[in-house]
């Protein structure tokens, strides 16, 4: 699957993935009024104007990117309804050829996660029916059960084409409490990567293992170190724009061949039209225009 | 909520929680069958007879135990069916009187765990419409991300008189690989443990926390030491049983009031009719003769 990634990021030239995390607060008031008079004030409602408007989005974006990555948890906050607009958008940026990057963070005791993992990236034998429920392209995954919990995820990418991000040193401003606690000597966020690189032997795709990391934008300094612990390894860069990470800080995230990374953006680019410098564009043209802005951002640093 | 599940225990002399983890195996083939028949081999047809067996097994045991602990990864492989029949389990188990554990797992950046927080113990504010999503009463909580990925489900705990388990000490075989890491001279579970315990003091509820711990009972020495470090907050027993955990071993889990832990147990009630100790039972009839076995197992080692 990393393969077929990087054959996305190449083609498009634009190492980025839009996130598709549409929180209530993001969804212009048109759409959600419109869905609410049709449904009522339900779940149903905001599914529905949830998908309306990421369907838009993508509609806007998917030329210019070649991945896009849906946050599991803002559709899991509406339920039932909101995970079906969740699988829709899946399935909708499938149509599209994006490739589908599920952010889920699961991880769980070996027969556990082997659940999750058939669930979201494999397939189910319904007495020798074959049936993919979520069937996203890659998810991410949280190592805190260490090796038990993540290899099941590894044995379906290789049964299925598929890939995974697993977490390493994540953006988020307390993310140092547990993963910078040194030990023997080293923080614990390297000695994670280190797992992850050599659980990605086992998964190789070409240059590259279907066995990436997650290292957030907001920490360049820990992603140079990464990047040499994990050299197979792709690294999913969450924090860029609205968490603070900018261009500049990205060019320690990428190998000298200049793949290796791929950044995401989500409120910077699907709530872009609420920017002062996108002001007045339909929330569609902002999300193009600040894609545009973004990957000449990142172009311009890597150069 | 603490409190509630403490009244539970109390009422029923048992201080163990039944894991409704239903994976295809553990189904009786004519509930399956009959499903197959009737909507075809899809995952709608697995969605009702995992509802059905979890019918059976709730009505037969429901007047035993304080509360349940459904793994939604096991209803999540099977897509959003499963994730229907995951919510009817919940809506059941409340509706007969049962304290719910949503057995998920989540945890992710500040406003990410926030949204998780409100679509399983929570309410979504839809325009001045408040709806509860999952509606679980409990739900447990991986703390890699630190305390910006915690913090906001004890938020939303407080805000609804509901609970978390965080998991401090996994009962898998390799979660040492990350979690007894010697960091300043103590296993990096330790310093979680230190920590479950300063955030459980945000959300006292009698006396003890709505916050509470996951420690396997796997690992019975580390259990001691925890539920000193935490002496506020309940510890949730995983790895009884089958994964190999004795009654004997779970003496070190209680605080010397006879409380502080709830021991749960899956495969070994659910799927207890595939025992040679329960041959030849119903599988109803065999959870509730495992339950009061493992009450009695439980009972005899605290005397």
């Amino acid at each position: 699957m990393i393969s077929k990634l990087i054959k996305g990021i190449k083609e498009k030239n634009a190492p980025i993935v839009v996130g598709l995390d549409p929180q209530l607060g993001f969804l212009p008031e048109d759409i959600l009024a419109r869905a609410y008079d049709e449904k009522g004030r339900t779940l149903e409602a905001v599914a529905d104007a949830v998908f309306e408007f990421n369907k838009g989005i993508v509609d806007a974006t998917y030329d210019l990117i070649p991945a896009v990555k849906p946050q599991i948890a803002m559709y899991e906050q509406f339920g039932i309804p909101g995970l079906m607009a969740y699988k829709q958008t899946v399935d909708y940026c499938k149509s599209k050829g994006l490739v589908v990057i599920g952010d889920i963070k699961r991880g769980d005791i070996g027969s556990t996660s082997e659940a999750y993992a058939i669930g979201h990236i494999g397939s189910v034998d319904l007495g020798g029916e074959k049936v993919y429920p979520f069937d996203e392209d890659i998810v991410t995954v949280n190592p805190y059960l260490g090796s038990d919990g993540v290899k099941p995820f590894i044995k379906v990418c290789n049964e299925n084409d598929r890939g995974i991000f697993v977490l390493v040193k994540t953006s988020n401003p307390s993310s140092g409490e547990f993963q910078d606690r040194v030990v023997d000597g080293r923080p614990l966020y390297e000695l994670v990567g280190e797992m992850v690189n050599s659980w990605g032997l086992d998964s190789m795709d070409g240059e590259y293992s279907n066995v990436g990391a997650v290292v957030g934008a907001t920490y360049p300094e820990m992603g140079k170190i990464l990047r040499d612990i994990m050299p197979k390894a792709y690294i999913l860069v969450p924090g860029y724009g609205a968490q603070g990470g900018k261009g500049k800080d990205l060019v320690h995230f990428f190998n000298s061949d200049g793949l290796g990374a791929i950044v995401n953006s989500s409120r910077g680019i699907i709530a872009a039209y609420k920017q002062e410098k996108y002001a007045g564009m339909d929330y569609k043209d902002a999300a193009r225009a600040a894609v545009v802005d973004m990957i000449e951002d990142i172009s311009s640093a890597l150069q």
